[in-house]
């Protein structure tokens, strides 16, 4: 039986830990907060970030980092992607040196303009062949009440990708290998800003040709960074970029999407914050993502225009008539 | 002023006649029944395919052919793709013989697999010069509306396409140039036939994380197919192949994804049809898409599964079942 733990107990780390534990794993998810793991251990269930579902008996949590990570042979990150380097340098020292180290964030890191697979890299001092990504159209809460869904698990080593995908084969969750990490991390940071978008469209009350659209373009400016960063892509028009994005995109359930509409109907990003408690994901890695793009002499108009956004320095409305209203020209110019 | 023939009077013909007005052009559109022309040039209205609608006054309507294609610079083709071939013999002595020839039409005709490009070409003996397509994420109803869309307009000529680009370029609707015939009408095709799939999906009570991966795994079958025909891969990845797809797929107004749900509901082809007096467009071209991925050796589960429930030798929950069941393996094998 393999050992996972599961660092990370927000709705994606809970919901990735009754795949674990359905495909026959021995689960120790570690929570910030002990209150967490008390309910967890007494009553099965994470009410704050996955209310109503009862979660898998092979599912421990403790929030001593050195009691979570004992034994593990596979090592799971799920937190906040802005707080993983603070994070593993309380960590550092207790992963197990052997241990696979898996993310499933998706971000990039503000000032540095790290990945998430980078930062463990610098971090823990970990090769390619001990980095892994699982990224794809895995909406949290679906994902926990085991509704099918695939997904990619990428290592630069094909045969830890392999070993991994095994390890989270269950009925409904299917995972596919890849050996593009940059291309699956790419893709689920991107995805999260072109959500953002997606959602300013919905909130001014436009339909589904409008919103195609900007998800189509912002695929394209997806694959233009990943490429430059040396991705391959068809991990973009794969499950960890189109499905992700267009999952999403789709969901009500996506707080990206949901963050994007509020502003679309004339929210502040102020107002939103305080009535959410939460920033999106896409609005920390906006600014992150386009300083890359620039570095690399990539054009990124979304980007662009969510980061103006979130500056209050456009309108959502000035963002998508300027969206449409650019010069007509060749689709792949 | 160009003058612009358009063939068909269904919700697509009739909402992209508005795109031609709204451009200035000058618009003559032909229906097959008096009584709808008729009311058109005294209504302005097409009461049964858009109806509350309110044409523009360049847009005049007869059921003469010969009227309507009398000094045409541009004849565009709405009509039932399964019904080109018959029309064509009525019309084809009647198009003007320097006239650009624009389908709107998204399907393969059945025993021939013949794309509708291939057909007119077949029929008025026109060079791929005076062929093109318009395809993108454009349900009709937003588009009669003016809410924003993109669009791609493809002809084998790039000055062609460049002029039609012009001819058809509005505030709200954004024409992006592409030579990539066979792509879009592969991707126009196929997309009705993976709508099907996600629609029983729907149907059967799946969310998000499952219709985006039948939507990224459709897609990719749709590239396999065009890249066998001879398309580029990145006009799937465009507003013609993505774009068209998620637009379709995520609209409650496409008829093929509601099809496709009722399908999932427990409904037969026979029931639905007899409730909506209409076979979807994906039904139609199923088994041609099959057939012509047979001749290419190309690997077609989501078109196989489809064909199968739409002959009742599969239901739409052993479809989804046998998707999510296959073997695990590497994304791009």
């Amino acid at each position: 039986m393999t050992k996972v733990a599961v660092f990370g107990a927000g709705s994606w780390g809970t919901a990735f830990s009754v795949v674990l534990a359905d495909a026959g794993n021995d689960v120790t998810i570690w929570a910030r907060r002990e209150e967490v793991c008390d309910e967890i251990n007494a009553r099965r269930e994470n009410a704050e970030y996955m209310p109503g579902v009862q979660l898998p008996a092979a599912v421990e949590a403790t929030h001593d980092p050195e009691k979570a990570a004992a034994g593990a042979d596979v090592v799971v990150l799920a937190v906040p992607s802005q707080r993983l380097r603070e994070n593993l340098a309380d960590w550092a020292g207790v992963l197990p040196p052997q241990a696979v180290l898996v993310s499933l964030m998706k971000g990039v890191e503000r000032g540095s303009l790290l990945r998430m697979s980078e930062v463990l890299a610098e971090l823990v001092g970990a090769g390619p062949e001990r980095i892994a990504v699982v990224s794809g159209p895995n909406l949290a809460r679906p994902i926990a009440s085991r509704e099918p869904a695939a997904s990619v698990v990428a290592c630069a080593d094909e045969d830890v990708a392999r070993r991994l995908q095994g390890i989270v084969h269950t009925r409904a969750f299917r995972p596919y290998t890849s050996t593009d990490v940059v291309g699956c991390e790419v893709g689920g940071a991107y995805k999260n800003v072109v959500a953002l978008s997606v959602g300013m469209a919905v909130g001014l009350g436009f339909g589904d040709n409008t919103t195609a659209s900007v998800i189509t373009r912002g695929l394209a400016e997806t694959a233009r960074l990943a490429a430059a960063l040396g991705a391959s892509p068809m991990t973009l028009m794969g499950l960890a970029g189109l499905g992700d994005l267009v999952a999403t995109c789709s969901s009500p359930l996506s707080r990206n999407r949901t963050f994007g509409e509020r502003l679309g109907q004339g929210m502040s990003v102020e107002e939103i914050v305080a009535s959410t408690r939460q920033v999106a994901e896409g609005a920390k890695s906006c600014t992150s993502l386009l300083a890359l793009g620039r570095r690399h002499g990539i054009d990124a108009p979304i980007a662009e225009a969510v980061d103006a956004v979130l500056s209050a320095d456009l309108t959502p409305s000035e963002m998508v008539n300027a969206f449409i209203a650019r010069d007509t020209k060749a689709e792949t110019d």
